[in-house]
């Protein structure tokens, strides 16, 4: 049969754009409808209606769509005292969707597994130098421990969406690839693509700045909670940093904003792993912080020796305390030119600065009631996180989870 | 006669809010049609009503209106080769509107006035050392240049729309008060209002941040027109900086962003005016660049010495390219901080750091290439302003002068 253009194509446009307009909006109201029950908790079909302002039945299409996706379950009656016929409760699917975050830093692997509620429901931290490892060793075992943890979360009937890798460098978040680690000693490593190779199931994968992705977390479930505009500055091997603007994380035109550690803070201080001089993190790592008293970094042991260090900053210890403000003071320093550029509103404090903060934040509070112009109504303040060593894992989950509350169409069963 | 309310209040509301509604969209159509012609150069009813899609007749009205607001004037004949009735072309009317910008900075005051159409329509520069003259007598003396200038204007058949003082440090942008200008040693002077009591005409009056408004007088006319993130650094008698991010002037949570003069690059070096220690400016300010060289700081001799200093430099002068290496190193060592911290597109150096950016360029790329992580496809370009020192006063009279082709209605005659 030949195709003919009969006078009605002239209307073919209309419907196919409304169509397409119809399924924008019908995608962004199964957000909307999901978040109701994510955020708010348990909820009725009704009380959906009425909070979001769709009609029910529009509402009650929207929910089935959610239970067939996964995402959504029937939890039992509603309990309430108007009349007419109590609802089904609607909350998060126990065996509904779940994201991985994974991180590959200096001295540690990291896995968390997080559901649509924010509950953790798989997490394992393997402590090991990783620098010490070649590249493909590192991200075998991180394989492994992905994998693992699919098994684990599929086992409890739980369904993976997707999984970001927090990494400690510069990271093509486009390509996936991470661009440099100084400290970790790798350049030019396509993480997200050796990754997929290693993995067996296929699942979004993506990769970002550890420091980046704790800033998200700070933001989205930590001490940040309402704050729009602070830096997360991270003590790791490195320093690492995350700035959130507006609400957002930055990351600037070439992508690789919040490079923190890596401010100059002593022209010609000491040469830093990425070859400049006087780099923050020459003088505030965790190797500066621990100095060589017990011997050369055993990477299992960081966390134990911050905890000494602070244990000794408790009784006094002079020489701790001495490190302590020496340490508060150059990131005091660092921090009051972030201020100076950036006018934020709250300091975060995480990673192995978290523990030792009541000891940095005295310091960095008389660098920056010096340094920065404007004095008092300027100087934001200074708060630690309380996500601990997770920081990153949970950010990297938590982006993969907020991709499908805000777009639950693209989980196909 | 008493107020009564028939049934028919109940609709009310309803006319009322179509009313606003309507009033906006004829409000901003209006800046539509204003722009065409100030963008775009004269043109025809008939032109603008297709390439904004807006029909003939609401052009017609609207550029009535505009004619009535005296911004718009019809000038002579459409030339054209097709059939139909040749219409009047509009440009901008000579007899239109003008802005004033006004700038106080620590060697000299500045005033110049600008038409829609960008041009100079009255300019003064007055070099004096404000630091010597009390808080009165300068703001005295710039409501002289100003009312001065008004005249001019007024004597040119121009209507003031209003008028923005650039200022050398921490600006309340919405009080309109100076909170400190450290090197000018004022302290919480309410500039605007000040302003106001002296300069008999009552005109909109703002204050901002002098690199601010000239990072925005190279945005719109200077040499970073379509770069949308990059830092303006200014050499003054201090050192301004004026930050703009995603083509938007970026002011940071407290208000006080891009406050680049006093990034600490050497913490124990020289006492800033600020109080604190090795702040760039200390390093890098006009001071340092010409020394006591020539005796102390005759103002009005600044821009000529640094002409004396691109001389030598220019004659191989060891002595002049022993400073400027110095000094472009400091700079370098801060934009590698910036820019590790904001991943720009470019850096603009302005002030007196343009005319002698040759020299200051290659010590500038020799740092960003060691400080800045990620090297070559991290490093940003570096470029001097074209404007001279008119590029805060012209970036103030912009801001006004946008204002009024935003919303044309905000001047009523």
């Amino acid at each position: 049969m030949t195709a003919t253009f009969p006078e009605s194509t002239a209307w073919t446009p209309r419907p196919a754009i409304e169509f397409s307009s119809q399924r924008a909006v019908r995608r962004h109201n199964l957000g909307l409808v999901l978040r109701q029950v994510v955020e708010r908790g348990p909820r009725s079909r009704a009380t959906i209606a009425l909070d979001t302002g769709l009609n029910k039945a529009t509402v009650s299409r929207l929910v089935s769509e959610l239970i067939d996706l996964g995402l959504v379950a029937e939890c039992g009656i509603e309990a309430r005292a108007t009349v007419g016929r109590p609802g089904h409760m609607l909350a998060v699917a126990g065996e509904g969707a779940v994201a991985l975050g994974l991180e590959i830093n200096v001295d540690y692997l990291g896995v968390r597994a997080t559901d649509l509620s924010g509950r953790s429901r798989y997490r394992a931290l393997e402590t090991a130098d990783n620098r010490l490892r070649g590249t493909d060793a590192v991200l075998d075992r991180l394989a492994e421990l992905a994998s693992g943890a699919l098994r684990e979360v599929r086992a409890q009937g739980l369904r993976p969406i997707g999984a970001t890798v927090a990494l400690p460098g510069l990271v093509d978040v486009e390509r996936g690839v991470l661009l440099t680690a100084p400290n970790l000693r790798w350049n030019d490593v396509a993480v997200v693509d050796q990754l997929r190779d290693r993995i067996e199931e296929d699942l979004p994968l993506d990769a970002d700045n550890e420091a980046n992705l704790a800033a998200l977390a700070e933001l989205w479930e930590g001490v940040a909670v309402g704050i729009s505009d602070f830096m997360y500055a991270s003590g790791q091997v490195g320093v690492g940093g995350g700035v959130i603007l507006g609400g957002d994380l930055f990351r600037g035109y070439r992508g690789f904003g919040g490079e923190f550690g890596h401010m100059t803070v002593e022209a010609d201080g000491p040469l830093c792993a990425c070859s400049s001089r006087g780099c923050l993190e020459t003088l505030c790592g965790i190797e500066s912080l621990l100095g060589s008293e017990g011997g050369p970094l055993a990477t299992a042991a960081t966390g134990r020796r911050v905890a000494v260090l602070a244990r000794r900053a408790r009784a006094s210890d002079s020489e701790a305390l001495t490190v302590l403000a020496e340490c508060g003071r150059w990131l005091g320093v660092a921090l009051g030119n972030v201020v100076n550029l950036l006018s934020l509103e709250a300091i975060v404090l995480g990673g192995h600065f978290a523990p030792i903060a009541e000891w940095l934040a005295p310091a960095i509070g008389e660098e920056l009631d010096t340094r920065v112009l404007g004095g008092n109504g300027a100087v934001p303040s200074v708060v630690a996180s309380t996500l601990g060593p997770e920081a990153a894992v949970r950010g990297a989950a938590a982006t993969q989870l907020r991709r499908v509350i805000a777009d639950p169409a693209c989980v196909s069963r």
